[in-house]
């Protein structure tokens, strides 16, 4: 894939995930509030793109619709929130059942989502099993579709772009795909180039893709996804610290300003939202799609 | 990876696997001695590797160790049995937990197996998950350490290998690997060149690597392991066909014949059983090691 000069680019924060707690970097917003003044902020440096993780109030990651609608709605009332997209998790790493996994893709009108994430396997992380049944999986592309609910597609190997171009196949999933590449996962592809070229490869051609790094991978990941890519997932589910030697917690709006610091260097723009909506085939707030 | 012209090359036989039934093709030995009989055949036409699955009365996979030590027992006691490599199951498919996969790591003397599958990272297949969690992938291969059973790694895409020198650094696999890279699973790496290519430039140096592939890509990665890697594994579990388009069952004995007429094509002659074994870190019969 090669990227013209001066291409617009997308970012997309994950902010929030599921593992991260206070005590492991207190910059991580996890209250309603935390989290709005978290993707305000980030709106404000021209994020477009938002992956929400909604907590409960022990920090843990929750599937109450409520708690996501709430903040969508916020978000929508922020300067910039109205056309930003936004993603909501339907992670397998806690529950694996579909009726947990879909409560999120039942808000509507105000509280509706963009996009939801769709991970296209099961998998291991370093400590925990993300479960992705087969079925599970086609389950809520399907409930997607129905709810006009564009998938987020999460890739962490070759194999999840095979079964991608299955899910294509079977028309669960149409039009452009939006793709986030997570490179540096223990038992996933790794941030090499000849993985993330290969991985790259494979895609179906109408894809926007983005990439992301786990851990100490996110940097080389995010330039990797300047420069060869549509964009780069950055944020603090991916990754805590600031810097190699692990001294400085990040915080979300630093991961966004060195993302902007490098595709400035590049002489890459960002995309605006608006634009973005139109890419990727959703609704725009005066109407367009 | 190049191979040296002449260079001798390894079949591994997976004669049963877990999936297929006599329903599905008459040809899959599911009894004792129907397993006996196509073994005690591929032996004569120079099969140095068996991977073994074990079934029960009706026709279920088993994990009854006596079933799989009796299996070993038999072929020992076949001409050139003494010498064959023989590898068992643990696969998660059917049963994730630790206690029930290890029960054939206990076998001992005459019935213990040289080798056992190592899967290293949970997975999807077409139907069903292979739940192989961190903590259960690293207490078999420390079971296995403990007995002297050596790892029949299995790599289904690019992660599998970033585990498996994981488990080098820990030391918890050792020596020469033995890897089964398994393409063409709906969830996994394909049959490509670049994806096999990258696998292939991930593997850890003294990495001796057979190629398999699932249903119909079972022909091209077996040619692909003659041409690029040290062996193929091949046998009724990855494939029920012969031909193309699915009009004539396979047997074992056809899968390795075919095997054996390409690799005569290429001017690869059979390791024998004995050097495969000095090669692996396996006693041999007479002693060495």
């Amino acid at each position: 894939m090669q990227v013209e000069p001066g291409k617009p680019f997308v970012v997309n924060l994950a902010c929030t995930g599921i593992v991260p707690t206070k005590a492991m970097n207190p910059n991580i917003p996890v209250t309603h509030d935390e989290i709005i003044d978290d993707v305000g902020h980030c709106l404000e440096l021209g994020v477009q793109m938002f992956h929400l993780h909604a907590r409960d109030a022990q920090e843990y990651q929750t599937d109450d619709p409520e708690v996501y609608g709430r903040l969508i709605e916020s978000i929508r009332a922020l300067p910039g929130g109205k056309q930003a997209v936004l993603c909501v998790t339907t992670s397998g790493r806690l529950k694996h059942e579909f009726e947990f996994r879909s409560r999120v893709l039942e808000l509507d009108g105000a509280m509706k989502p963009d996009m939801a994430s769709l991970t296209l396997s099961s998998l291991n992380f370093a400590h925990s099993v993300s479960v992705n049944t087969p079925a599970v999986i086609r389950q809520l592309a399907e409930k997607m579709q129905q709810k006009q609910i564009k998938p987020e597609i999460e890739v962490f190997d070759l194999g999840m772009v095979n079964f991608l171009k299955v899910l294509q196949k079977e028309t669960l999933v149409e039009g452009t795909v939006y793709v986030n590449i997570l490179l540096g996962n223990m038992f996933s592809a790794q941030a090499s180039l000849l993985e993330l070229g290969c991985l790259m490869a494979a895609l179906p051609d109408a894809s926007m893709v983005s990439v992301a790094g786990l851990g100490k991978f996110q940097l080389q990941a995010n330039m990797l996804g300047l420069m060869f890519a549509d964009g780069v997932r950055t944020g603090l589910e991916d990754n805590l610290w600031l810097d190699g030697t692990r001294q400085t917690f990040a915080s979300n709006v630093d991961l966004v300003k060195r993302v902007l610091r490098l595709a400035d260097e590049l002489e890459r723009p960002l995309l605006n939202a608006t634009d973005l909506r139109l890419s990727l085939g959703l609704s725009t707030a005066d109407g367009q799609s």
